[in-house]
Protein backbone atom coordinates (compact mmCIF):
# COMPACT_ATOMS: atom_id res chain seq x y z
CA UNK A 1 0.00 0.00 0.00
CA UNK A 2 1.20 3.25 -1.37
CA UNK A 3 1.32 6.15 1.64
CA UNK A 4 -1.06 7.98 -0.59
CA UNK A 5 -3.88 5.60 0.84
CA UNK A 6 -5.56 5.75 4.21
CA UNK A 7 -7.76 3.11 5.67
CA UNK A 8 -11.15 3.67 6.61
CA UNK A 9 -12.80 1.42 9.51
CA UNK A 10 -16.46 0.30 9.22
CA UNK A 11 -18.33 -1.39 11.07
CA UNK A 12 -22.30 0.27 10.97
CA UNK A 13 -24.40 -1.54 8.43
CA UNK A 14 -26.06 2.34 8.43
CA UNK A 15 -23.49 3.08 6.22
CA UNK A 16 -24.08 4.84 2.75
CA UNK A 17 -21.55 2.20 1.29
CA UNK A 18 -23.35 -0.99 2.57
CA UNK A 19 -26.40 0.37 1.01
CA UNK A 20 -24.48 0.89 -2.12
CA UNK A 21 -23.11 -2.30 -2.26
CA UNK A 22 -26.70 -3.89 -1.54
CA UNK A 23 -28.05 -1.78 -4.28
CA UNK A 24 -25.59 -3.22 -6.94
CA UNK A 25 -27.75 -7.09 -6.37
CA UNK A 26 -29.55 -5.51 -9.25
CA UNK A 27 -29.18 -4.01 -12.66
CA UNK A 28 -30.82 -0.58 -12.10
CA UNK A 29 -28.18 -0.10 -9.13
CA UNK A 30 -25.31 -1.19 -11.02
CA UNK A 31 -26.53 1.40 -13.35
CA UNK A 32 -27.22 4.32 -11.29
CA UNK A 33 -24.25 3.76 -9.56
CA UNK A 34 -21.79 3.01 -12.57
CA UNK A 35 -20.26 0.56 -10.62
CA UNK A 36 -20.27 -3.26 -10.27
CA UNK A 37 -19.02 -5.67 -7.61
CA UNK A 38 -16.24 -8.24 -7.70
CA UNK A 39 -15.64 -10.15 -5.10
CA UNK A 40 -12.66 -12.97 -3.97
CA UNK A 41 -9.40 -12.80 -4.18
CA UNK A 42 -9.21 -14.47 -7.63
CA UNK A 43 -11.58 -11.86 -8.92
CA UNK A 44 -9.89 -8.93 -7.40
CA UNK A 45 -6.48 -9.81 -8.46
CA UNK A 46 -7.71 -10.18 -11.81
CA UNK A 47 -8.84 -5.74 -12.12
CA UNK A 48 -6.31 -3.94 -14.00
CA UNK A 49 -6.52 -1.25 -16.41
CA UNK A 50 -8.99 -0.03 -18.30
CA UNK A 51 -10.80 -1.14 -15.47
CA UNK A 52 -11.12 1.51 -12.58
CA UNK A 53 -10.69 0.32 -9.04
CA UNK A 54 -12.95 2.57 -6.93
CA UNK A 55 -13.15 0.96 -3.48
CA UNK A 56 -11.47 -2.27 -1.82
CA UNK A 57 -13.23 -3.66 1.36
CA UNK A 58 -11.31 -6.29 3.67
CA UNK A 59 -11.45 -8.00 6.32
CA UNK A 60 -8.55 -7.47 8.93
CA UNK A 61 -8.99 -11.72 8.72
CA UNK A 62 -8.04 -11.48 5.16
CA UNK A 63 -5.48 -8.85 5.25
CA UNK A 64 -3.67 -10.90 7.59
CA UNK A 65 -3.47 -13.78 5.47
CA UNK A 66 -3.01 -12.50 2.18
CA UNK A 67 -0.78 -10.45 0.66
CA UNK A 68 -2.17 -10.12 -2.67
CA UNK A 69 -4.49 -7.28 -2.31
CA UNK A 70 -1.60 -4.90 -1.99
CA UNK A 71 -0.79 -5.29 -5.65
CA UNK A 72 -4.32 -4.00 -6.26
CA UNK A 73 -3.61 -0.77 -3.74
CA UNK A 74 -0.57 -0.47 -6.04
CA UNK A 75 -1.98 -0.25 -9.15
CA UNK A 76 -4.84 2.07 -8.04
CA UNK A 77 -3.27 4.13 -5.51
CA UNK A 78 -6.80 6.30 -5.96
CA UNK A 79 -8.79 3.58 -4.43
CA UNK A 80 -10.29 3.62 -1.41
CA UNK A 81 -9.51 1.09 1.13
CA UNK A 82 -12.01 0.10 3.87
CA UNK A 83 -11.73 -2.40 6.81
CA UNK A 84 -15.39 -4.06 7.89
CA UNK A 85 -16.02 -6.90 10.24
CA UNK A 86 -16.78 -10.16 9.40
CA UNK A 87 -20.12 -9.58 9.91
CA UNK A 88 -20.39 -6.37 8.11
CA UNK A 89 -18.84 -8.56 4.76
CA UNK A 90 -21.33 -11.54 5.69
CA UNK A 91 -23.96 -9.48 4.91
CA UNK A 92 -22.65 -7.02 2.13
CA UNK A 93 -21.48 -11.08 0.24
CA UNK A 94 -23.31 -11.95 -2.47
CA UNK A 95 -21.86 -15.68 -1.24
CA UNK A 96 -22.54 -18.21 1.42
CA UNK A 97 -18.85 -18.39 2.67
CA UNK A 98 -17.08 -14.71 1.96
CA UNK A 99 -13.28 -14.84 1.45
CA UNK A 100 -13.11 -11.29 2.96
CA UNK A 101 -12.32 -9.14 0.22
CA UNK A 102 -14.16 -7.15 -2.27
CA UNK A 103 -14.08 -4.75 -4.62
CA UNK A 104 -16.44 -1.77 -6.33
CA UNK A 105 -15.10 -1.23 -10.20
CA UNK A 106 -16.52 1.14 -12.61
CA UNK A 107 -19.04 0.34 -15.01
CA UNK A 108 -17.69 0.43 -18.86
CA UNK A 109 -19.98 -0.24 -21.26
CA UNK A 110 -18.12 -1.42 -24.50
CA UNK A 111 -19.15 -0.79 -28.32
CA UNK A 112 -19.37 -2.96 -31.38
CA UNK A 113 -15.73 -1.29 -32.25
CA UNK A 114 -14.52 -2.37 -29.99
CA UNK A 115 -15.20 -6.15 -31.50
CA UNK A 116 -13.57 -5.17 -34.68
CA UNK A 117 -9.97 -4.03 -33.86
CA UNK A 118 -8.33 -7.03 -35.72
CA UNK A 119 -8.52 -8.36 -38.90
CA UNK A 120 -9.97 -11.80 -38.84
CA UNK A 121 -11.62 -11.26 -35.36
CA UNK A 122 -13.14 -14.26 -33.56
CA UNK A 123 -16.53 -13.23 -31.37
CA UNK A 124 -19.25 -15.26 -29.49
CA UNK A 125 -22.63 -13.81 -30.07
CA UNK A 126 -25.48 -14.66 -27.29
CA UNK A 127 -29.36 -14.04 -28.00
CA UNK A 128 -31.06 -14.07 -25.08
CA UNK A 129 -28.88 -16.43 -23.04
CA UNK A 130 -30.35 -16.30 -19.99
CA UNK A 131 -29.37 -18.14 -17.33
CA UNK A 132 -25.96 -16.29 -15.64
CA UNK A 133 -23.64 -19.51 -14.88
CA UNK A 134 -23.49 -20.04 -18.45
CA UNK A 135 -23.32 -16.84 -19.52
CA UNK A 136 -19.95 -16.46 -17.27
CA UNK A 137 -18.61 -20.15 -18.09
CA UNK A 138 -19.05 -19.04 -21.89
CA UNK A 139 -17.41 -15.55 -20.96
CA UNK A 140 -14.34 -17.97 -19.44
CA UNK A 141 -14.17 -19.83 -22.39
CA UNK A 142 -13.89 -17.48 -24.37
CA UNK A 143 -11.26 -16.17 -23.39
CA UNK A 144 -9.53 -18.87 -23.00
CA UNK A 145 -9.66 -19.66 -26.63
CA UNK A 146 -9.15 -16.84 -27.20
CA UNK A 147 -11.53 -15.15 -28.43
CA UNK A 148 -12.28 -11.12 -29.92
CA UNK A 149 -15.37 -10.70 -27.57
CA UNK A 150 -18.86 -11.30 -27.01
CA UNK A 151 -21.66 -9.44 -28.57
CA UNK A 152 -25.16 -10.54 -26.82
CA UNK A 153 -28.95 -9.42 -27.26
CA UNK A 154 -30.65 -7.12 -24.31
CA UNK A 155 -32.12 -10.39 -22.94
CA UNK A 156 -29.29 -12.06 -21.99
CA UNK A 157 -28.14 -12.45 -18.32
CA UNK A 158 -25.86 -9.14 -17.50
CA UNK A 159 -22.69 -9.61 -17.39
CA UNK A 160 -21.78 -7.41 -14.59
CA UNK A 161 -24.59 -9.23 -12.09
CA UNK A 162 -22.17 -10.44 -9.29
CA UNK A 163 -23.27 -14.29 -10.39
CA UNK A 164 -21.98 -13.51 -14.01
CA UNK A 165 -18.92 -12.06 -12.67
CA UNK A 166 -17.95 -14.96 -10.22
CA UNK A 167 -18.77 -17.62 -12.87
CA UNK A 168 -16.34 -15.86 -15.22
CA UNK A 169 -13.49 -15.72 -12.97
CA UNK A 170 -11.97 -13.01 -13.77
CA UNK A 171 -13.06 -13.16 -17.84
CA UNK A 172 -14.89 -9.75 -17.68
CA UNK A 173 -12.22 -7.62 -16.86
CA UNK A 174 -10.26 -9.47 -19.70
CA UNK A 175 -12.36 -9.17 -22.90
CA UNK A 176 -14.91 -6.76 -24.82
CA UNK A 177 -18.43 -7.82 -23.93
CA UNK A 178 -21.22 -5.58 -25.76
CA UNK A 179 -24.82 -5.34 -24.81
CA UNK A 180 -27.06 -4.34 -27.74
CA UNK A 181 -31.07 -2.98 -28.04
CA UNK A 182 -29.97 -3.46 -31.73
CA UNK A 183 -29.23 -6.90 -32.01
CA UNK A 184 -30.41 -7.41 -35.62
CA UNK A 185 -28.58 -4.06 -36.91
CA UNK A 186 -25.22 -5.37 -35.11
CA UNK A 187 -25.21 -8.33 -36.81
CA UNK A 188 -25.84 -6.52 -40.21
CA UNK A 189 -23.07 -4.43 -39.31
CA UNK A 190 -20.76 -7.62 -38.70
CA UNK A 191 -21.90 -9.23 -41.62
CA UNK A 192 -21.20 -6.04 -43.62
CA UNK A 193 -17.57 -5.84 -42.35
CA UNK A 194 -16.88 -9.48 -43.49
CA UNK A 195 -18.03 -11.65 -40.24
CA UNK A 196 -19.57 -14.66 -41.30
CA UNK A 197 -22.00 -15.49 -38.73
CA UNK A 198 -22.25 -19.23 -37.93
CA UNK A 199 -25.32 -20.00 -36.11
CA UNK A 200 -25.80 -22.91 -34.19
CA UNK A 201 -29.16 -25.14 -34.56
CA UNK A 202 -29.92 -28.38 -33.92
CA UNK A 203 -31.80 -29.41 -36.97
CA UNK A 204 -29.05 -27.68 -39.53
CA UNK A 205 -27.65 -30.62 -41.40
CA UNK A 206 -23.85 -29.03 -41.57
CA UNK A 207 -21.50 -30.39 -39.00
CA UNK A 208 -19.99 -27.38 -36.67
CA UNK A 209 -16.16 -29.13 -37.69
CA UNK A 210 -17.40 -28.60 -41.61
CA UNK A 211 -17.28 -24.94 -41.70
CA UNK A 212 -14.38 -22.99 -41.76
CA UNK A 213 -13.55 -20.20 -39.27
CA UNK A 214 -10.23 -19.31 -40.27
CA UNK A 215 -11.55 -15.80 -41.70
CA UNK A 216 -13.26 -13.43 -39.47
CA UNK A 217 -16.15 -15.05 -37.70
CA UNK A 218 -19.32 -14.84 -34.70
CA UNK A 219 -20.73 -17.87 -33.24
CA UNK A 220 -23.98 -17.52 -32.37
CA UNK A 221 -25.51 -18.85 -29.54
CA UNK A 222 -29.41 -19.17 -28.39
CA UNK A 223 -31.59 -19.14 -25.27
CA UNK A 224 -31.23 -22.44 -23.34
CA UNK A 225 -34.55 -23.67 -23.56
CA UNK A 226 -35.32 -22.19 -27.07
CA UNK A 227 -32.44 -21.64 -28.65
CA UNK A 228 -31.76 -18.48 -31.63
CA UNK A 229 -35.12 -16.80 -33.01
CA UNK A 230 -35.63 -17.70 -37.05
CA UNK A 231 -34.82 -14.41 -37.79
CA UNK A 232 -31.60 -14.74 -36.36
CA UNK A 233 -30.92 -18.16 -37.89
CA UNK A 234 -31.83 -16.77 -41.16
CA UNK A 235 -29.26 -14.10 -41.12
CA UNK A 236 -26.89 -15.92 -40.57
CA UNK A 237 -24.39 -17.25 -43.32
CA UNK A 238 -24.55 -20.91 -42.10
CA UNK A 239 -26.28 -23.17 -40.33
CA UNK A 240 -24.05 -25.56 -37.97
CA UNK A 241 -24.79 -28.30 -35.58
CA UNK A 242 -23.15 -30.68 -33.08
CA UNK A 243 -23.69 -34.29 -34.05
CA UNK A 244 -25.49 -35.90 -31.13
CA UNK A 245 -24.96 -39.66 -31.55
CA UNK A 246 -26.16 -40.74 -27.96
CA UNK A 247 -29.35 -40.61 -26.45
CA UNK A 248 -29.65 -36.77 -25.08
CA UNK A 249 -32.02 -34.48 -26.83
CA UNK A 250 -29.56 -31.30 -26.50
CA UNK A 251 -26.26 -30.01 -24.84
CA UNK A 252 -25.82 -27.50 -21.99
CA UNK A 253 -25.12 -23.87 -23.47
CA UNK A 254 -22.25 -23.43 -21.72
CA UNK A 255 -20.51 -26.71 -23.26
CA UNK A 256 -22.49 -26.21 -26.85
CA UNK A 257 -20.62 -23.08 -27.10
CA UNK A 258 -17.23 -24.46 -25.91
CA UNK A 259 -16.99 -27.40 -28.38
CA UNK A 260 -17.61 -25.02 -31.34
CA UNK A 261 -15.38 -22.22 -30.16
CA UNK A 262 -12.48 -25.17 -29.74
CA UNK A 263 -13.62 -25.68 -33.17
CA UNK A 264 -12.54 -22.47 -34.28
CA UNK A 265 -9.03 -22.51 -32.00
CA UNK A 266 -8.00 -25.90 -33.57
CA UNK A 267 -8.76 -24.80 -37.37
CA UNK A 268 -7.51 -21.26 -36.42
CA UNK A 269 -4.14 -23.27 -35.03
CA UNK A 270 -3.74 -25.76 -37.84
CA UNK B 1 -53.30 -45.20 -16.21
CA UNK B 2 -54.10 -48.67 -16.34
CA UNK B 3 -56.94 -50.55 -14.19
CA UNK B 4 -54.04 -51.95 -11.92
CA UNK B 5 -53.70 -48.46 -11.00
CA UNK B 6 -55.44 -47.04 -7.87
CA UNK B 7 -54.55 -43.35 -6.41
CA UNK B 8 -53.72 -42.44 -2.79
CA UNK B 9 -54.87 -38.87 -2.00
CA UNK B 10 -52.60 -37.69 0.23
CA UNK B 11 -52.15 -34.03 2.41
CA UNK B 12 -50.52 -34.81 5.81
CA UNK B 13 -46.89 -33.98 5.92
CA UNK B 14 -46.45 -36.41 9.03
CA UNK B 15 -46.98 -38.92 6.38
CA UNK B 16 -43.74 -41.29 5.86
CA UNK B 17 -43.51 -40.80 2.23
CA UNK B 18 -43.14 -37.30 3.08
CA UNK B 19 -40.27 -38.08 5.54
CA UNK B 20 -38.86 -40.74 3.02
CA UNK B 21 -38.91 -38.06 0.33
CA UNK B 22 -36.47 -35.85 2.50
CA UNK B 23 -34.19 -38.65 3.31
CA UNK B 24 -33.58 -38.88 -0.29
CA UNK B 25 -31.59 -35.71 -0.07
CA UNK B 26 -28.61 -37.36 1.36
CA UNK B 27 -26.51 -39.99 0.29
CA UNK B 28 -26.97 -41.86 3.40
CA UNK B 29 -30.50 -41.53 3.07
CA UNK B 30 -30.81 -42.95 -0.52
CA UNK B 31 -28.99 -46.11 0.27
CA UNK B 32 -30.92 -46.73 3.08
CA UNK B 33 -34.07 -46.28 1.00
CA UNK B 34 -32.88 -47.63 -1.99
CA UNK B 35 -34.10 -45.08 -3.82
CA UNK B 36 -33.37 -42.03 -5.38
CA UNK B 37 -35.76 -39.03 -6.76
CA UNK B 38 -36.73 -37.58 -10.35
CA UNK B 39 -38.39 -34.75 -10.09
CA UNK B 40 -39.60 -32.85 -13.92
CA UNK B 41 -41.45 -33.75 -16.79
CA UNK B 42 -38.65 -33.86 -18.16
CA UNK B 43 -36.73 -36.50 -16.06
CA UNK B 44 -39.86 -38.16 -15.50
CA UNK B 45 -40.43 -39.08 -19.15
CA UNK B 46 -36.80 -40.27 -19.28
CA UNK B 47 -37.68 -43.66 -16.85
CA UNK B 48 -37.72 -46.53 -18.37
CA UNK B 49 -36.68 -50.20 -18.15
CA UNK B 50 -34.01 -51.21 -16.32
CA UNK B 51 -34.41 -48.32 -13.91
CA UNK B 52 -37.77 -49.29 -11.58
CA UNK B 53 -40.29 -46.91 -11.17
CA UNK B 54 -42.12 -47.08 -7.40
CA UNK B 55 -44.08 -44.22 -6.50
CA UNK B 56 -45.41 -41.13 -8.77
CA UNK B 57 -45.87 -38.24 -7.18
CA UNK B 58 -48.38 -35.82 -8.71
CA UNK B 59 -50.22 -32.74 -8.01
CA UNK B 60 -54.12 -32.09 -9.49
CA UNK B 61 -53.09 -29.00 -11.51
CA UNK B 62 -50.49 -31.07 -12.91
CA UNK B 63 -52.37 -33.89 -13.62
CA UNK B 64 -54.79 -31.60 -15.75
CA UNK B 65 -51.97 -29.79 -17.75
CA UNK B 66 -49.89 -32.35 -18.85
CA UNK B 67 -51.03 -35.80 -20.40
CA UNK B 68 -47.56 -37.47 -20.00
CA UNK B 69 -47.65 -38.65 -16.70
CA UNK B 70 -50.04 -41.52 -18.40
CA UNK B 71 -46.96 -42.69 -20.34
CA UNK B 72 -44.85 -43.36 -17.20
CA UNK B 73 -48.01 -45.31 -15.74
CA UNK B 74 -48.48 -47.11 -18.52
CA UNK B 75 -44.86 -48.47 -18.36
CA UNK B 76 -44.93 -49.10 -14.69
CA UNK B 77 -48.45 -50.30 -13.74
CA UNK B 78 -47.29 -51.41 -10.36
CA UNK B 79 -46.02 -48.15 -9.49
CA UNK B 80 -47.64 -47.04 -6.56
CA UNK B 81 -49.57 -43.17 -8.09
CA UNK B 82 -50.01 -40.60 -5.38
CA UNK B 83 -51.70 -37.48 -5.57
CA UNK B 84 -50.48 -34.55 -3.19
CA UNK B 85 -51.69 -31.10 -2.39
CA UNK B 86 -49.08 -28.17 -3.60
CA UNK B 87 -48.23 -27.18 -0.77
CA UNK B 88 -47.05 -30.69 0.31
CA UNK B 89 -45.66 -30.56 -3.34
CA UNK B 90 -43.60 -27.42 -2.58
CA UNK B 91 -42.23 -28.71 1.03
CA UNK B 92 -41.63 -31.55 -1.17
CA UNK B 93 -39.60 -30.66 -3.56
CA UNK B 94 -35.80 -29.98 -3.82
CA UNK B 95 -36.41 -26.77 -6.25
CA UNK B 96 -37.88 -23.32 -5.77
CA UNK B 97 -40.87 -23.85 -8.59
CA UNK B 98 -41.54 -27.52 -8.42
CA UNK B 99 -43.38 -28.58 -11.73
CA UNK B 100 -45.77 -30.87 -9.60
CA UNK B 101 -44.85 -34.19 -10.86
CA UNK B 102 -41.82 -36.06 -8.62
CA UNK B 103 -40.62 -39.70 -9.11
CA UNK B 104 -39.16 -42.28 -6.80
CA UNK B 105 -36.77 -44.78 -8.59
CA UNK B 106 -34.70 -47.46 -7.71
CA UNK B 107 -31.27 -47.32 -7.20
CA UNK B 108 -29.43 -49.51 -9.21
CA UNK B 109 -25.08 -49.25 -9.20
CA UNK B 110 -23.15 -50.37 -12.42
CA UNK B 111 -20.44 -52.62 -12.60
CA UNK B 112 -17.02 -51.94 -14.09
CA UNK B 113 -18.05 -54.84 -16.56
CA UNK B 114 -20.95 -52.67 -17.04
CA UNK B 115 -18.98 -50.21 -18.74
CA UNK B 116 -17.06 -52.83 -21.25
CA UNK B 117 -20.07 -54.31 -23.10
CA UNK B 118 -18.22 -52.89 -26.55
CA UNK B 119 -15.18 -53.75 -28.09
CA UNK B 120 -14.14 -50.42 -28.40
CA UNK B 121 -15.55 -48.55 -25.30
CA UNK B 122 -15.45 -44.26 -25.09
CA UNK B 123 -15.71 -44.05 -21.18
CA UNK B 124 -15.39 -40.92 -19.34
CA UNK B 125 -13.51 -41.01 -15.63
CA UNK B 126 -13.75 -38.61 -13.06
CA UNK B 127 -11.72 -38.36 -10.10
CA UNK B 128 -13.10 -36.28 -7.00
CA UNK B 129 -15.09 -33.91 -9.60
CA UNK B 130 -16.78 -32.11 -6.59
CA UNK B 131 -19.81 -29.27 -8.44
CA UNK B 132 -23.07 -31.65 -8.47
CA UNK B 133 -23.73 -29.33 -11.30
CA UNK B 134 -20.49 -30.52 -13.26
CA UNK B 135 -21.33 -33.71 -12.87
CA UNK B 136 -24.70 -33.76 -14.07
CA UNK B 137 -24.05 -31.59 -17.12
CA UNK B 138 -20.84 -34.11 -17.76
CA UNK B 139 -23.32 -37.08 -17.68
CA UNK B 140 -25.62 -35.34 -20.19
CA UNK B 141 -22.62 -34.11 -22.80
CA UNK B 142 -21.49 -37.88 -22.37
CA UNK B 143 -24.78 -38.91 -23.50
CA UNK B 144 -25.62 -36.96 -26.07
CA UNK B 145 -21.64 -37.74 -27.30
CA UNK B 146 -22.59 -41.57 -27.43
CA UNK B 147 -20.31 -42.29 -24.78
CA UNK B 148 -20.20 -46.05 -23.44
CA UNK B 149 -20.64 -44.88 -19.52
CA UNK B 150 -18.66 -43.37 -16.30
CA UNK B 151 -16.21 -44.34 -13.83
CA UNK B 152 -15.73 -41.76 -11.01
CA UNK B 153 -14.22 -42.12 -7.65
CA UNK B 154 -15.70 -42.20 -4.47
CA UNK B 155 -15.27 -38.61 -4.10
CA UNK B 156 -16.89 -37.27 -6.70
CA UNK B 157 -19.92 -35.79 -6.49
CA UNK B 158 -23.04 -38.34 -5.74
CA UNK B 159 -24.83 -38.83 -8.90
CA UNK B 160 -28.34 -40.09 -7.39
CA UNK B 161 -28.20 -36.39 -5.90
CA UNK B 162 -31.11 -34.28 -6.74
CA UNK B 163 -28.73 -31.54 -8.66
CA UNK B 164 -27.16 -33.95 -10.07
CA UNK B 165 -29.97 -35.87 -11.61
CA UNK B 166 -31.65 -32.56 -12.63
CA UNK B 167 -28.81 -31.44 -14.20
CA UNK B 168 -28.43 -34.92 -15.82
CA UNK B 169 -31.14 -33.71 -17.71
CA UNK B 170 -32.32 -37.57 -17.81
CA UNK B 171 -28.88 -38.92 -19.13
CA UNK B 172 -28.64 -40.43 -15.64
CA UNK B 173 -31.28 -43.40 -16.87
CA UNK B 174 -29.69 -43.53 -20.07
CA UNK B 175 -25.55 -44.44 -19.21
CA UNK B 176 -23.96 -46.56 -16.34
CA UNK B 177 -22.01 -44.87 -14.04
CA UNK B 178 -19.77 -46.79 -11.64
CA UNK B 179 -18.52 -45.24 -8.35
CA UNK B 180 -15.77 -47.23 -6.77
CA UNK B 181 -14.07 -47.02 -3.82
CA UNK B 182 -11.05 -49.25 -5.39
CA UNK B 183 -10.22 -46.48 -8.59
CA UNK B 184 -6.78 -47.30 -8.90
CA UNK B 185 -7.55 -51.13 -9.64
CA UNK B 186 -10.32 -49.97 -11.78
CA UNK B 187 -7.74 -48.28 -14.18
CA UNK B 188 -5.51 -50.82 -13.99
CA UNK B 189 -8.55 -53.42 -15.22
CA UNK B 190 -9.05 -50.94 -17.84
CA UNK B 191 -6.02 -50.54 -19.21
CA UNK B 192 -4.96 -54.51 -19.18
CA UNK B 193 -8.58 -54.33 -21.43
CA UNK B 194 -7.14 -52.30 -23.65
CA UNK B 195 -8.47 -48.71 -22.89
CA UNK B 196 -6.40 -45.96 -23.39
CA UNK B 197 -6.46 -43.81 -20.30
CA UNK B 198 -6.01 -40.27 -21.38
CA UNK B 199 -5.64 -37.73 -18.39
CA UNK B 200 -6.57 -33.86 -19.01
CA UNK B 201 -3.38 -31.82 -17.54
CA UNK B 202 -2.41 -28.46 -17.80
CA UNK B 203 0.95 -28.45 -17.83
CA UNK B 204 0.61 -31.44 -20.57
CA UNK B 205 2.53 -30.90 -24.18
CA UNK B 206 0.45 -33.09 -26.17
CA UNK B 207 -2.66 -30.90 -27.30
CA UNK B 208 -5.92 -33.08 -27.00
CA UNK B 209 -6.37 -32.86 -30.45
CA UNK B 210 -3.33 -35.06 -31.47
CA UNK B 211 -4.19 -38.25 -29.68
CA UNK B 212 -5.73 -41.12 -31.16
CA UNK B 213 -9.85 -42.00 -29.74
CA UNK B 214 -10.74 -44.49 -31.95
CA UNK B 215 -9.77 -47.52 -30.07
CA UNK B 216 -11.09 -48.31 -26.59
CA UNK B 217 -10.36 -44.83 -24.36
CA UNK B 218 -11.37 -43.07 -21.14
CA UNK B 219 -10.96 -39.34 -21.03
CA UNK B 220 -9.50 -38.79 -17.15
CA UNK B 221 -11.10 -35.45 -15.83
CA UNK B 222 -9.75 -34.16 -12.10
CA UNK B 223 -10.86 -32.01 -9.29
CA UNK B 224 -11.85 -28.57 -10.36
CA UNK B 225 -9.66 -26.85 -8.06
CA UNK B 226 -6.24 -29.29 -8.14
CA UNK B 227 -7.12 -31.21 -11.14
CA UNK B 228 -5.83 -35.26 -11.22
CA UNK B 229 -3.56 -36.59 -8.64
CA UNK B 230 -0.18 -37.35 -9.52
CA UNK B 231 -0.85 -41.00 -8.79
CA UNK B 232 -3.93 -41.25 -11.51
CA UNK B 233 -2.07 -38.67 -14.56
CA UNK B 234 0.96 -41.28 -14.33
CA UNK B 235 -1.14 -44.12 -14.54
CA UNK B 236 -2.61 -42.77 -17.95
CA UNK B 237 -0.72 -43.50 -20.97
CA UNK B 238 -1.26 -40.33 -22.40
CA UNK B 239 -1.57 -36.81 -21.46
CA UNK B 240 -3.14 -34.23 -22.90
CA UNK B 241 -3.77 -30.22 -22.37
CA UNK B 242 -6.40 -27.98 -24.18
CA UNK B 243 -4.69 -25.05 -25.40
CA UNK B 244 -5.70 -21.78 -24.02
CA UNK B 245 -4.57 -18.89 -26.89
CA UNK B 246 -6.03 -16.27 -24.57
CA UNK B 247 -5.54 -15.13 -20.99
CA UNK B 248 -8.15 -17.04 -18.73
CA UNK B 249 -6.19 -19.34 -16.21
CA UNK B 250 -8.21 -22.50 -16.79
CA UNK B 251 -11.44 -23.82 -18.04
CA UNK B 252 -14.80 -24.98 -16.80
CA UNK B 253 -14.64 -28.81 -16.19
CA UNK B 254 -17.70 -29.73 -17.49
CA UNK B 255 -16.89 -27.18 -20.59
CA UNK B 256 -13.37 -29.10 -20.84
CA UNK B 257 -14.82 -32.84 -20.54
CA UNK B 258 -17.09 -31.72 -23.73
CA UNK B 259 -14.57 -30.13 -25.64
CA UNK B 260 -12.54 -33.33 -24.91
CA UNK B 261 -15.53 -35.94 -26.13
CA UNK B 262 -16.33 -34.26 -28.88
CA UNK B 263 -13.14 -34.92 -30.23
CA UNK B 264 -13.67 -38.60 -29.66
CA UNK B 265 -16.62 -38.21 -31.48
CA UNK B 266 -15.10 -36.26 -34.09
CA UNK B 267 -12.57 -38.96 -34.77
CA UNK B 268 -14.61 -41.84 -34.41
CA UNK B 269 -17.04 -40.12 -36.64
CA UNK B 270 -13.93 -39.34 -39.48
Amino acid sequence: MTDMQGFRYLSSMQNPLFKQIKSLQSRKGRRENGLFMAEGLRLVREICPPWELKTLILTEAFMALHEDWRICCQRYPEAEVVVVEEEWMRHASDTQHPQGVMALVRLREAVLEDLLQKESPFLVILEDLQDPGNAGTILRTADAAGADGILCSEGTADFFSPKVVRASMGSIFHLPVVRTERFRESLLTLKQRGIMLAAAHLQASLSYDQADYRGGCGILIGNEGNGLREETTSLAQVKISIPQPGRAESLNASVAAGILMYEVVRQRRA
